[in-house]
């Protein structure tokens, strides 16, 4: 086992740790140590709520979440020798739960605290608690289902320079502007309210706090990307932005669908992950790198019959929109969340599942004017009874 | 080999074919054949454009390509015993060339003929034509890629009712209203000139002619969907709209990438296709559905390895959309296209490979406020050199 | 579709064809054709057993067929340029059935005539007729089952040398001499009966049939392998033993499953295969190349799910055998044919349906003495019902 | 984390365990624990050779290993209500190294201590040792080769009643007898000597010490078979013999290549295996069981890309053997490794690196007489270069 890192107790929040780590981007936030290029080490993490989601049977955690404290990361961790300008070479070596906290919970999230992707049809919170066995992954929430998990971390990225963080806040801000009132809201500015900064203290700290991201949306360096296919034995090519590069990741999902559509969207749950890392110098100039890139790993779970869905970019009110692929795929998922409704699931057990079973979600085509056309693909060995029309 | 239901004569164009197919969608277009439930039969069809594109190396006819013309559909097949409600159970048996037309082109339009996906980026029309040789297709306007096909029908799906008919055409019209001389258009909407209709004549051609939908984007009923998975084995679903279900295809794609970026936009070919149908009664409101579902076939080109590109919903200018998946795989586009521009490729090319080879466009993350994580990726196995970063 | 340079009429033997190939292996069988390194062409064959197995529900021509008269082979084509020692770089662009043949057959021969790999437990013929529908076979003598092909030459592979020959010769000899009166035989030697040399006549005829190897087990050359992986896509490299190569192939089979354990033993079928030849000199030294080696193409049918059975080499009378992988691969299949017995399948059945699925069979212990593991797998999809214990 | 049914100390060999397990079959080993129909729990193994073989430089201690002592064994645990004739169901839930052991080894035996399925051509010891990072191996001793793990236990099964005890020992001294003196020997018999027969004593564990059957060779109840498929999600159906069923396992490998030609064969670990049992009442005769089956879980590593050996049963003196798939692979093996050695492997590295690496070994034609073809694939993806010829 590589070294650790970064070391959590699960039953303090993450400013209590010893050793605490953060919840916003930074470019001051200082690094929890530095290794050099070659190196392999784990790090612990907290779930993204920092524990406020308990393995029980009522959603009031999931409705009542504080999303002040979000995500909580472990790092971040300097590379020596990396520098702006240059690629960070990160290998995921494996990743797990804890052996004594071995579950996950999903959640929706009510339409008043951010929402969901589908938050109009399913305005109301609700949980589903997993029990994570091995590869698989069921829940007395959702029964009759039983999945391969594809674990990974849901964010992971390195620090901003301080010229890009400004570049964020301003276009974020801007977007709020347009409809500052907006339930849920456009995007999650700067709140200083419960920021976690790893060792800062004093003014520093309250300057950082003001200025720092959330981290809720993906971004240039990758961030929240929310892709399920950084999973085990993959490769991800960073770019890096700040001396040491100050590599920081959280989130860790056992599963998770395309999408991430309930927001609180995947099997969420703490753990571990073991990463191996490297740089290549000058590497964002020599391949054009403006976001990260990956090669995933060979062991995602393979399932090869699937039954897919389509969506088409016209809304409920039967009105035409252009080659918006967001509505497709919204349209996709209430497609697939109706057909399900047949075989004894409830909406929102469906919709809970799109969220966290190893969905495929596809950008089929986007040039049909003015339909775009998403796809969204089941694969049928997760239910424990047929589910194609017969 | 099962019956031909629908010959083709690749030396004329469809409306001089002795039974002519259609390239509108209507519910009175006739069915020129009719066949049991159970049943399995050929169709032959012409490339989408009509055969306006030639194996040369002068894209000049992508440029002037008439889309009054497109797309070139057979059928419609009725199918005895179907009815609205009904699903049509279509297996793709198998598809493909013709022994004497073996080629595939890929076009990018130009902006002042409805453009593509990156039109923005590549506004001159360009061309490359592909030689397929059994499974894999090469271009001589792309060397160093060679791939095996995931083919497929474009286009296929049944005839609407009349009030499904109604529907499109207003919307699509309540659409292009609100920008009436953008280049490139929002829509295409009814258009009589060159409008080919079966066997239809006179004053019923006339009316057909006029309320006739165009065939460019998926709807309801499928159609144009361009979904690259509808591959050899694949069971379609569809629903019923009209007694006999009247069945179309056409459209046919050697190979596409998930998006069919450049429009012209798959290896667009000549072809056959042996399909069997059958009936399930009541399936619409039986299992809830308003759009095809499908269930892919098990000989889809399998390759483990991937590179994989991200995109966020931000512009060129730096302005931040609200999870706008449409825009996040813009930038997925355009971030892989700068990419192998280092490994030889010229923009355009590299537009054209996105649109034809085998590529995943998935849509990753959809709810992380305010980005939408678009990923598209591309099998590295199709390179005659390693491209991935050292 | 590329040229034509062996083409068939299936209402005649192969002897009487136009241009006939041949149904032994000599260096003096004259080429059909030659073409340079590059070049792409077609050969067309008649099936095996050269015509005498008929689409119908007895099994008397596969009792009575005649086995002097296979394997009929189109070739041999020379390659301009090949020299003994290197390489001939095979691609299987694409294979098919005729469209006007497209069935197959399967047969369990009798004891009497060489039997088959459990000939002791399923000593009589049987037959069954498999309808090719696109990309799948079905039978009416095996209802219950579907399945996609992996479809292949059963026999390629390029002219021995005299000297290679000679030593083909002798080692078969011996091996028959060791129990010469064996039922079913231990080979087949050398006979001038029913020989088909090509364009051979006279003395030279008379002599090549007396000195001419069967085509029936694989050698060093490739030759009758049966392995169901050289299926589409597949790039072969073939050791080159005389001037020009001379590469044959026929026994074409829509499926197949690993072993071909009735010995008539896949879907037997007349049809095309297209391919691309190229030559590396000196390949046989440079790479130390004894027999062939291959590298399967991206299209054979992925299914994930197998029941996979498992057999040591133990005898039916309890006699232990050592390290015996033949034992215990007829040992799995003798198990998986039990099983299958519970679900309605006659012995003959399962025996056909292994031999024809796309099974798999693997060497999966073989140094644990004195036992060695095989293993069966079984692809569950392929059945029309759940086949796993519950 | 399922409760720890079997714990182990590294640092003692299997009798000084505080609950010692065993290393010999016998139906009279007690069970050291007792669960439901139901349970999930973890055993802890120690490496199949006791933790004789260390992490270093010098195949000594391979050389001289004590083959007495293996293989050491977790277990026996009973499952209430289990009786002979039922079938026990065992998912594999995850299995892995320990954290502080995060390496395994290979080995070639030397001829004089049994040897290896190559024996007769590398007779002497040789040693690599593997780190283990995550899903990943690679070996100080094997450089330009990386491969994902397909991690299984070699050994597991159910205790054998008297009868097939009595069976077993009955054959193999039958065995044994043909060639009393061969190096290597035929079978290893029972053998008192260094016999762990988990907490009997006295009278009675010298009896059962006299009778138990050595665990080196798979049997009717699976044991031994070293089928790399029983990996993470695999579920597997066992014959039971006796009350309780008592189930057994060890010899825990990393990985390991269809075969596990150099019989200490695959990359040998200590590690920990957490399971899922069930029982089919009656299962045995229900499904007509004599050997265990099982299905695969669904992340075993997914490689696309193999280049494929072939053998035929022809042995180095050119004398032909009949159907022989032993032979087969042996030659294929060979080949391999022959060609293997022009990409700068010694011909002990490319042994074990088929030893060791996800393999596949294949019986690809057993019935064209008299020359069985067995295949053995490679995957390209493990090396650090091209391996294909060019």
């Amino acid at each position: 086992m590589p070294e650790v890192l970064f070391g959590v107790d699960l039953t303090k929040p993450m400013e209590d740790q010893d050793i605490p780590g953060h919840n916003r981007w930074h470019p001051d936030i200082p690094a929890i140590a530095a290794v050099d290029p070659g190196s392999s080490f784990r790090l612990e993490c907290i779930d993204w709520t920092d524990g406020q989601i308990h393995n029980n049977d009522d959603a009031t955690d999931i409705k009542d979440v504080d999303l002040t404290r979000v995500h909580v990361l472990s790092g971040p961790v300097a590379i020596n020798g990396a520098e702006p300008g240059d690629l960070l070479v990160v290998d995921i070596l494996d990743i797990g739960a804890f052996p004594n906290s071995e579950w996950g919970f999903n959640g929706i999230f009510s339409k008043e605290n951010v929402g969901g992707f589908l938050t109009d049809y399913y305005p109301d919170a609700a949980k589903s608690i997993w029990d994570l066995q091995g590869i698989y992954a069921t829940s007395r929430h959702l029964p009759g289902v039983k999945f391969a998990g594809i674990t990974h971390p849901g964010l992971i990225g390195c620090a901003p320079s301080a010229e890009l963080l400004d570049k964020w806040n301003k276009r974020e801000a801007e977007l709020v502007a347009t409809e500052p009132n907006r339930v849920p809201p456009l995007a999650k500015l700067p709140e200083p309210e419960n920021a976690v900064l790893g060792s800062l203290s004093g003014a520093m700290k309250d300057r950082v706090a003001q200025e720092a991201a959330r981290t809720i949306p993906p971004r240039e360096h990758g961030g929240n990307t929310d892709i399920k296919n950084l999973s085990r034995g993959t490769r991800i090519y960073f770019p890096v932005y700040v001396k040491g590069a100050n590599l920081s990741m959280g989130d860790l999902h056992f599963s998770q669908g395309d999408g991430e559509i309930s927001f609180c969207g995947a099997i969420e749950m703490a753990g571990w992950i073991d990463l191996h890392v490297d740089v290549i110098k000058g590497g964002m100039a020599k391949y054009s790198i403006l976001n990260p890139i990956f090669k995933p790993g060979p062991v995602e779970p393979s399932y090869s019959e699937y039954l897919i869905f389509e969506g088409i970019s016209v809304d409920d009110a039967g009105k035409q929109h252009y080659l918006d692929v967001t509505l497709a795929y919204k349209k996709a998922c209430l497609n697939a969340i109706e057909y399900l409704k047949n075989f004894g699931f409830t909406g929102e057990q469906a919709y809970m599942l799109l969220s966290t079973a190893p969905i495929e979600g596809r950008i089929s085509g986007v040039v049909d004017i003015p339909n775009a056309c998403a796809t969204l693909a089941i694969p049928t060995a997760i239910f424990d009874k047929p589910i194609l029309p017969v």
